[in-house]
């Protein structure tokens, strides 16, 4: 089976270019421009020859049955939603390099064994109702609430009524979820949003795991003090016991640097007080972000952190607590799932590299369903969410090629 | 000479009581809260037996001749205007122990060789005006500037308009500002604004020097990334840099203060970008605060703070920027000023320590027109600038007694 590189690079020019001119690359989930995208690619899924559909979550599907009956179907998608002002490759490569695949099946005349659905998941990014992610994902794995159909956004539009306006069908979103071991495997090509690949020079990245994310709120308690009149000895500054804090949290995840599951540690969000020139800082409050494949390394990093650093800040006259914001748990990629990549790869002479995906994607909620893959591909800088995120025709078609000998392996493999 | 504590606490407590009802102890400068402040004052003035009046650039001044022709004046005084919200005794204290002492002078029927003028300087504390500070100071040693007079605040009145409005003439402050040399010397009393006097048990502090004050802008400059796709190793958080720069500056500072003139070195602003939680930190911009009386010391601190640090940022694959925001050279108090002050507080069994004033006062101006010495007392648990700032009534009586003895001596000792 063979990719066709100018026919999914046209494409991605043609989607990508129904943006909001004013603000490229932006195709909002609930807006016009979205419908202006999903009729489009409705269209593309239609005349490469796939059965077209929006489901009850409305996530478009495009299906090709398999010529056994009985066997669960394979997925491979992505979403054609954008955050703003970012996203020209990011959600879409993965819908459109499926497309590839199956049209690439059904033009060599090439059954597979299972059915093969191509998903554009609805709203994978952040959306306008309080920033709810993998929409789509989580309707098609039950994992959508009533709370989450009431949220809002500040027009007053609830997500029933924006799930219906898509072409979903919210009443049916409970009862038509998918059951857990209702899938044979899930596989998504995406920009890896990282610069590990280029600096490798390899073309395809095997993600080992979809990262946990661990958000706690790390408050340091000093004293407000006149910065004139209050000699060093007698300071308890706020800000030098955060600093601490930020050092030990970068040397500790520095140092996992080389570990299987590595882990990152971020201070990205920090409040002053009062925050001016002459006063010693009384107060900080900051956001410890933490990721990793390995759920225990998430799960005690800030409290271990805190721990140790703790007799030093008291040393500083500094108090300092750790409330947790959020946590959501790591989700590895299937062994079966990565080792089919990996051959897909050897089989095409693409180098790979292992690596976990540090954003979170729809995988997250198809692992319910069953076993996952992802497949990265190098994009330039790293950049991405912003309008420079950049590929090369040859990316996207390697991410394809990957895809398409994956898929082949394991609708052998798998029953 | 014995000073009257009840008398200056009363007066203290009455002065004090002139404050905006909604928000204590409140009394602005260039406004009618702060005239009804003045028009006590000048009452308690004159029924003293000061000859008061008020000179070209605001300032309330009463004065008693001396015995000798052709000496010049002693000054002693402070200030009467308050920061919002803040201000009991920060500023009066100075103004009514000057006024306590000339009153004490004349009904002991002890009379100077030098004239003696109990001052109240106009606007020592930032004012509306773009935050001008110590406006009457600068206008008698002839500091104040056409462009200072043209400044406007929120509702368009000028400087000129305000001095007008508080009594003064601007159109003669040019020309009737004092010459350098002319005044035997100027001391001052005021709250202590700090902890060190009050952690000694120490009634009495001579200040050093009044500090100098640089303040630099300091950039430290990374990469912003995807806080989830960038691995450790790939960073350029500035966030990190700017906590190594947190941490020496406190450390280098912190060694200095067992020095005879210790320097103290704030980190008290900070702006991190672009400060969201999911975000490597791409920009830092903080600024360094110095103050010291050792000027080469205020001066050098934050060159070489960045100099030394800049290997360590680099390795960090960060640059860091210095840009100097302001800088005030340090006055030193004198030393005849200073051995008086020594010599009358241990003529009246009170304990003193030598410490510098790490906030700007009046004195920096005057000692533009002869030599300057400050007397600090302690305040409750080194607060100021608050509603919570409080001293007791001895406490204002030692600062007070200290200030008569000094005035004595320096009578005797200069010419």
């Amino acid at each position: 089976m063979s990719v066709d590189q100018l026919r999914l690079w046209a494409r991605l020019e043609s989607l990508s270019r129904l943006t909001d001119p004013d603000r490229p690359w932006t195709r909002r989930s609930f807006t016009s421009r979205f419908l202006e995208g999903r009729a489009w690619l409705a269209a593309e899924f239609r005349a490469a020859g796939l059965e077209t559909a929006i489901d009850a979550g409305g996530n478009l599907i495009g299906r090709i049955e398999g010529t056994e009956q009985g066997l669960k179907p394979i997925l491979i998608g992505s979403h054609s939603d954008t955050v703003p002002s970012g996203g020209r490759y990011d959600g879409i490569l993965g819908v459109l390099a499926a497309l590839e695949v199956a049209q690439s099946l059904i033009e060599s005349g090439t059954r597979l064994r299972h059915p093969l659905e191509v998903v554009d998941f609805l709203a994978e990014e952040p959306s306008e109702f309080e920033g709810l992610s993998c929409i789509g994902s989580r309707a098609m794995s039950g994992a959508l609430t009533p709370q989450h159909l009431a949220l809002r956004r500040a027009d007053g539009m609830s997500l029933e009524e924006g799930i219906a306006y898509v072409g979903g069908r919210p009443a049916e979103i409970a009862l038509s979820a998918r059951r857990p071991g209702s899938i044979a495997a899930y596989l998504e090509v995406h920009i890896e949003q990282g610069r590990v690949l280029e600096n490798e020079a390899k073309p395809v990245g095997i993600v080992t795991d979809i990262v946990g994310i661990r958000r706690e709120r790390i408050t340091v308690t000093g004293r407000a003090d006149h910065a004139g009149a209050t000699p060093m000895p007698l300071r308890s500054d706020a800000l030098v016991g955060a600093a601490r804090l930020i050092e030990a949290a970068y040397g500790r995840a520095l140092a996992t640097s080389g570990d299987e599951q590595p882990l990152v540690a971020t201070f990205g969000k920090i409040e002053v007080s009062p925050n001016a020139a002459n006063a010693v800082p009384g107060e900080v409050v900051m956001t410890l972000e933490v990721r990793s494949g390995n759920e225990a390394a998430v799960s005690t990093f800030g409290t271990a952190l805190v721990r140790d650093v703790q007799p030093e800040l008291a040393a500083l006259r500094l108090a300092v607590t750790a409330e947790p914001i959020s946590n959501v748990a790591p989700v590895a990629c299937a062994p079966a799932v990565r080792t089919a990549i990996a051959d897909a790869a050897k089989a095409n002479d693409l180098g790979t590299r292992d690596l976990p995906s540090g954003a979170g994607h729809d995988g997250v909620f198809v692992s319910r369903l069953g076993p996952i893959g992802m497949i990265f591909v190098p994009c330039l800088d790293g950049r991405s969410h912003a309008p420079e995120e950049a590929i090369e025709p040859g990316q996207a078609a390697d991410g394809a090629r990957a895809l398409a000998g994956a898929v082949s392996l394991l609708d052998e493999r798998l029953d």
